[in-house]
């Protein structure tokens, strides 16, 4: 898993700071999460192909995560995409997204599959061979949800040096890809495991913005290999975050450790603050690995 | 009058080029004209004063002159306005603002005054006893407008030297900038004239995009001091003007020639051509006085 960071600020767009927008590349997807406004330049700045974007997940309906949707709906047209593009969104997004299209009379001319939510239960939303994508229900001023990415196990890979020296016969080779135990030349059972090497582990993403401190979202995102968590504030100013539920450093920091997560990425910080570092040294007080987001930054997963 | 051109491509932003937005300044306003997606930063950038801005001038509702609005609204919402907002365009302009506000439960706690236009004649959109705003019908895909800004005349500056000389009292002086002529000590009357000079000529600014040729704008553009007529494309492409109903850099000389106009300023290029000048030279074919629009640039009117 690559996850390319577009912006991750709070609030509004500044000469050098984006909204929140993500890009996670998994298992031949490019998933694009959240869309603030300028998204559509900072795809282009961090060289993202267009064309590959094929689901859009979107947390809530502030403008700071979605008012660069409509404009890369429109772009995608103006591209002459052809494939269908799937969004996931609050309930509402469709009449949004729809009534900018008909306003302008600039229909696309390109499937636009809405798929909207609106259930407070984690669910799933998609979901291949190789990788599923759930819900992560937030608590925050409007309805929200994060986003669970979940690469599923790979077969095992047949060793075919392995296979020669038992004597298998590389008819039989698809078989064993599939499970199967070989036969060597002489009529010998060589289990599986013999003759392929364990698959790589899978790994996963949870995506966690905008929400207050929320432990129920604990059990969902448990083990994840990397967890992105808001952090607008300090410790110093949580008395802002009952009053605008977001959460501070010190609390996604909490999230991390009790969720056993691989890593922590901070983000969608107040421009309030000197300093990034500051957060890092906040969460760190009860969680070790902890990596600080910033517009253009790729983390490999 | 100055204007500043934050955006002056066409279709989507990109890198280095921003769709359609402009600043005019005049008389103590700052009229925002269009409004395209990253205009907020376009504004900070150009280290334009945000609270100054109290009326929006939108030509029509494609994304690339209206998808920066919704955020623009937001932010001066997260900035604590109280200054009431003054928003002119197409009618639907309203229900797509008042719905991205309402979805993302994000009222202002400014008032934000809409003018929906719907008329094929050109109106009247907003005048104080300095400058009047007008529409200009234009021709394009969907519904648009161009906007007319002219500068009233100021009243006669009084030359206090010369009225001293006459010998007339300073009591008089509030009259004789009205407009009445002086009396002198020996109760000689001085003619207004003799004792005020005149004041600087009015100024007054065109703005044309989208809209394909139309020469029935040239009556309410008449000898305007500066002209911004869109030149989409050039000539060897003047068969696309047709089908999107855009103009060429030659028509929109055309334009400002017949309507007798100061200067010409050329923009909402097509990103299809590898220098602006080719526009000029070709505009120039027919009119002389022709500048390029482009990001970040400055003219004074």
């Amino acid at each position: 898993m690559k996850l390319t960071i577009l912006g991750c600020y709070s609030a509004t767009p500044r000469t050098f700071t984006n909204p929140t927008a993500q890009v996670l590349e998994s298992k031949n997807h490019l998933f694009l999460i959240d869309c603030g406004e300028g998204t559509q330049v900072q795809l282009r700045k961090n060289k993202v192909k267009f064309s590959r974007i094929k689901h859009i997940f979107i947390s809530h309906l502030h403008g700071d995560h979605f008012f660069g949707l409509p404009g890369l709906v429109s772009t995608f047209r103006l591209l002459g995409r052809e494939n269908e593009l799937h969004i996931y969104g609050p309930k509402g997004i469709k009449e949004a997204i729809t009534l900018l299209l008909k306003l302008g009379d600039s229909w696309t001319n390109y499937l636009l599959v809405f798929h909207e939510l609106e259930s407070k239960e984690s669910e799933l939303l998609f979901e291949d061979d190789k990788i599923s994508v759930r819900t992560i229900p937030l608590d925050h001023r409007v309805y929200a949800n994060g986003f669970l990415f979940q690469e599923k196990p790979a077969p095992r890979t047949l060793d075919i040096e392995m296979a020669k020296k038992y004597g298998i016969d590389k008819s039989q080779f698809n078989k064993i890809k599939g499970g199967a135990d070989g036969v060597s030349k002489n009529g010998e059972v060589v289990p599986n495991k013999k003759i392929t090497s364990p698959p790589p582990k899978p790994k996963s993403y949870a995506f966690c913005s905008d929400t207050m401190y929320k432990e129920s979202i604990v059990p969902i995102i448990n083990k994840v290999d990397t967890l992105y968590h808001e952090s607008t504030f300090l410790e110093t100013e949580a008395y802002l975050c009952a009053k605008t539920k977001h959460s501070t450093a010190k609390q996604a920091g909490q999230i991390a450790h009790k969720a056993h997560v691989g890593t922590l990425i901070l983000g969608h910080y107040s421009t309030r603050y000197k300093s990034l570092e500051l957060f890092r040294e906040e969460a760190q007080q009860v969680f070790p690995n902890v990596e600080l987001a910033d517009d253009g930054k790729i983390f490999e997963i």
